[in-house]
């Protein structure tokens, strides 16, 4: 009797239509149920209106039965939470962390593999891993693929790159869900490798808007031992199903139980500052692992950096890639080495007067006459310095000035030769006190027929993290896997690139306008990005009057992308004399803060604007950052995050009535006013324009 | 007219029939010309014989017009050369180096490529390698394939293993060079990872004679950054073709010029004791580039291994090859863990005791739960001791009994892994006096899709030779590509085993009788190999009543492996219990040098017999050791090698009169004669038996 109650029990479960799960505040609603054939499947409503339409899920095994039929369910667990925690870094001093989550577990008949499906609902979004406990019948497993569905309801407006396995550094596309088109676009944009998988296949974190005015975002969390997930989209019918990037000989992921897939996420809300200022990803991944966090320090710095991409000096001593030159073992000075050490010193006098934490040198190592675009293994050992370096001399310079020198290790992708010498590099860091390293992957990868997104470099990137910590060294990736919130669990990965960065506007079509206002929506929901902002000389042709390219933007946007673009790493990127022509635009960039207490996006719009004011940690001093896409935008923001009662200065960098970033970038107006809590201002953002301001509590 | 002449010139030079380059003695010619369609190719003559028929050169490029037609001589350059060099460790103190250089400098049409082919032409035989010198027209390029013939003129019988990726522990095939089949052979045989390549595709080195009784090798030398070389036979026109092996993608080597090809060998004689002794693989290789060798020393070793292959106790701690146990993060012992401290003492006892250097212990380290067949990448750390293993006192009491302890590093074929961690690893070596390390490969390689014999892993095991050389370690490495003589440029690389060693015999189909009387013609040509001799207890049914496995020899054959498998680094592989129960034996591996002024090879025929003397170095000791396959053997010995008017103490140790391999393998006799130079020995050797004899002069 006790059984046949079970077994009705057992059925009624998985007869069920559906289990229900609801966000906290009840706003958005997950339903999961089996499907007939036993596929687990799963719906998401906001506000009681399908969006994400019944989508199936499921793993598939090499060489074993595909784990995404013949399920039963075994148990159905529910569970609330709601914490709050501090990261050491970020956007505000305190996240909070709460969701309703189910817990689906499965079991597959004939093979009695067990996998379990949990859902979390935020109000923000839903999230959903696979979780495979540890079992007899599932040890050792490799993944062939993963057939998660997102299935859409309706074409939305969609901003999307293409799914390359090597890059995401491509321009945002939008679109029309249903005009995704891959091979449309313009390939001639300055990517070094490309590995474009299929015609419909781009990349998330993909920004949706419904045509009724709904924010989708689908991306992933906690990406770690997995590959990167792009998605395969299927145009005519509006579904998405997730496609991992592949390893050398096809296969996706090795693993071992009890393991845990990353988090698939979708994010929804009718108004998109719920979704840009969401701490879902973050709050997905775990917590801290970092005991002693004193040494994570936030950094602006500037660098032997832009001058290489106008082309003022070269990252190389003898000869730009042409290995000619390397290969007699003699390397004979082209003079046009920028990272030399009276060169460093200049830039170290630079960052003191100014009140900076950091320089940057790149180039200062040998390698870099054979470096890009060779497959070659051997090309850095990130200790030998380049004859004009002197790592001794630097080091003292630093030392006297208060600076702290960021190390540089280019790569060139080849990943085995960089995990071989890591140890070596990381020691002679702590050596000449370097307490962060930029790292570079520009390159196809070695190991040969990896990917920058497989599973293979995930863990590179994430090693490298780990690696960091243990010599308490702060960590900023370019040309890695994008990040999808690993730094709250290593919060000395401190920031990357991973997306396209302002160096593309120096030597190639560069990034449109638009392009600063889509980042917040899709990258950087995963971490921190060291964007290089602050370039003040726009256009190309000051350096070199046959040169057409530039920066997309006016000056002030500049300025403003220090607070629109998170990050606790912020570079001013221009050159020295560059700042000098405008030091009173520039003390913008001396006075923002890099670490917050708290912070607020007023007014957003993926692809058109975004405005945000954020308070800096411990202070009473907040900054407000404001963007616009090509056209020109006014509005009106009320003060009323400032405490009341208080009285404020408010120094407000804004386009010149006449500026456009196209013509007349460059024109700007500084006015200061006293304002409080009650106040308004009127901001006017040029085309391609922005609005930068400091507020300063009058005593 | 200067211009007119040098034309003519240069037409006479790619017309002549052929350039003719003789070995120092005459014996061997080597004819090389320009085919009409400009493809290089050579013939061989031994005592005017042709050898090896024409055979054409040439490497094929990945995208780039292949490189073995449309070639122009440019130039043609005859050189001699001869010197002595002292090898740190070695079968004789003093290797001569001497032979005949042609080299052909070509260009090829069209492309404009140069390349040059080396020839050189020794008294055993003839050697040639691509070079690419620096040019314009090609600097990184990548290898498809190398198509380099060596066709041969008869029907030989051939001593041949298939052409594997990933192994060289098989059985030697003894057939016609016509009935070579590999898929005719039985892969029942113990080795865990198999990726036989093609029916017809061997392995080299490939030890051959003709039907008229010439001894014919191919081999290849100074393989560096560059794949191994199978070869694949054209059974029905005797004709063999280099078969690179590739990468994960496909591709073969990664190159950048200038640089050049390992170099091709073909060795030959009438005497098969040319060959057997020739050190024309080592005197292709680079000279040593270790300034401090002193640290080179050679080793005889005890240690904990064998008593895991017998089943007496277990690499690992809490449960072999079930991860279940590990997963937990709590292992739990199973009781039989062989690497304990109390264990290793005891090892250390026998070792002092016995006079013996060092002591090897396996399962040291934490991951051997799950360290083989799971493709899993972080299985080891290197670092990190079970806890039944205290590394500080293992140290300690180590040290009081002048015992040198050798660190073990098993890999599982996660060479990323092992890449990440060697510092590491290597610091912990220094920092608790281990100065030798014992590596292992054993499962498919990660990088995933790469292969043992690959580029990858061919640099791989280079590159750890030299990291050692940093740390001042000695390298023994097992499952690695087989040595082609990089000994003598990194001899701290010491010894290694990369073929089919006497571990087979305890738990698979084993080792035939044959199989040592081969190795020294193949194997051992490109270096010492730690073939782990020693084994008193024969039969495995003296640890298990059911277990039908067995050494095939006899005991005293084990002892004569100590002096015809050449190694500086030698186990006495068998229990402690075991020796000490048969002292008067184990004598002789207490006695038997490890280091050799001289060697001589007295009587060779691959795969039936091999008689070598060594006289140890420094010193009027000399050590014969005589092997046979299945067959018994009898055969008289002069002793003239002896220095004369000297008299020696001859300890004989031989197969007792009934003994054999099978039936009685332990059963032995000693006897002690006094000889001088004008003696004569009588051997006796058993099927599958052996001769050892140590000579100790009388003052």
């Amino acid at each position: 009797m006790k059984y046949f109650l079970s077994t009705i029990l057992f059925l009624l479960l998985n007869m069920l239509y559906a289990q229900n799960t609801k966000s906290p505040s009840g706003t958005i609603a997950l339903d999961f149920k089996l499907t007939p054939s036993g596929q687990p499947s799963y719906v998401v409503k906001y506000k009681n209106k399908v969006i994400i339409s019944e989508s199936t899920l499921g793993i598939k095994l090499k060489d074993k039965p595909a784990l995404n039929v013949n399920f039963e369910i075994d148990n159905l667990k529910n569970s609330s939470f709601n914490e709050s925690w501090q990261p050491v870094l970020g956007e505000q001093a305190t996240i909070t962390n709460h969701y309703n989550e189910l817990v689906v577990a499965l079991s597959q008949k004939d093979t009695h593999i067990k996998m379990n499906i949990i859902f979390r609902v935020f109000d923000e979004g839903v999230a959903f891993r696979y979780d495979f406990p540890k079992q007899k019948d599932l040890n050792y497993f490799i993944i062939s693929d993963e057939v998660s569905q997102f299935n859409l309801t309706e074409d939305h407006k969609t901003f999307w790159i293409p799914g390359d396995f090597d890059s995401q550094e491509y321009v945002y596309n939008e679109t029309l869900f249903s005009a995704i088109d891959t091979q449309k676009i313009d390939l001639n944009n300055g990517i070094g490798v490309k590995s474009i998988s299929g015609k419909t296949t781009i990349q998330s974190p993909l920004m949706m808007k419904s045509p009724s005015g709904l924010y989708l975002n689908i991306f992933e969390a906690a990406v770690v031992n997995y590959p990167i997930m792009h998605l395969d989209a299927d145009v005519k019918n509006y579904k998405l199903t997730s496609h991992l990037v592949p390893n050398a000989i096809g296969d996706k992921a090795y693993l071992q139980a009890p393991c845990v897939s990353p988090w698939r996420t979708v994010m929804m809300s009718d108004d998109a500052r719920d979704i840009v200022g969401s701490k879902m990803i973050l709050n997905l991944n775990e917590p801290c692992k970092i005991d002693d966090t004193s040494y994570i320090k936030p950094m602006k710095y500037v660098g032997i950096w832009w001058e290489m991409h106008v082309g003022k000096s070269t990252w190389d001593y003898a000869g730009s890639q042409n290995a000619q030159n390397a290969a007699d073992g003699q390397l004979k000075p082209t003079g046009k080495h920028g990272a030399t050490t009276e060169n460093t010193k200049r830039y170290i006098d630079f960052a003191a007067k100014n009140g900076f934490d950091g320089v940057l040198v790149e180039g200062w190592n040998v390698g870099w006459e054979d470096w890009f675009g060779n497959w070659k293994e051997d090309v850095f050992d990130f200790v030998t310095p380049y004859p004009d370096f002197n790592l001794d001399e630097v080091r003292a310079y630093a030392k006297a000035k208060n600076i702290k020198m960021i190390m540089h290790h280019e790569t060139s992708a080849s990943v085995a030769n960089y995990e071989r010498h890591l140890d070596r590099a990381f020691d002679l860091m702590k050596k000449y006190d370097y307490p962060a390293v930029k790292s570079g992957y520009v390159g196809k990868i070695i190991p040969r027929g990896e990917f920058h997104d497989g599973q293979t470099m995930v863990n590179h990137f994430n090693f490298v993290a780990r690696r960091a910590a243990d010599y308490k060294l702060m960590l900023n990736s370019h040309e890695s896997s994008r990040p999808t919130g690993y730094s709250r669990t290593y919060p000395n990965y401190i920031a990357a690139e991973a997306a396209r960065g302002n160096e593309f506007n120096a030597w190639s079509n560069g990034n449109p306008p638009m392009h600063e206002t889509i980042l917040p929506f899709t990258r950087l929901l995963g971490g921190p990005m060291d964007y290089t902002p602050g370039i003040f000389e726009i256009k190309m042709s000051y350096y070199d009057k046959s040169k057409t390219e530039q920066v997309h933007t006016t000056l002030v946007k500049q300025l403003a992308l220090y607070v629109t673009m998170y990050s606790p790493l912020q570079m001013a990127a221009d050159l020295p004399e560059n700042y000098e022509k405008y030091p009173d635009a520039f003390q913008f960039i001396k006075d923002v803060a890099l670490d917050w207490q708290d912070s607020k996006y007023l007014e957003a719009e993926p692809g058109d604007y975004l405005t945000v004011v954020r308070k800096a940690k411990n202070s009473e001093q907040w900054f407000l950052g404001a963007i616009t896409d090509e056209n020109a935008r006014q509005s009106e923001i009320k003060l009323d995050f400032l405490t009341k009662g208080k009285k404020y200065k408010a120094i407000i960098y804004e386009d010149a009535k006449d500026a456009d970033w196209k013509k007349n970038p460059i024109a700007y107006k500084i006015s200061t006013v006293e304002v409080t809590s009650n106040s308004k201002i009127k901001l006017n953002l040029a085309p391609g324009g922005g609005t930068a301001i400091s507020f300063e509590p009058i005593k």
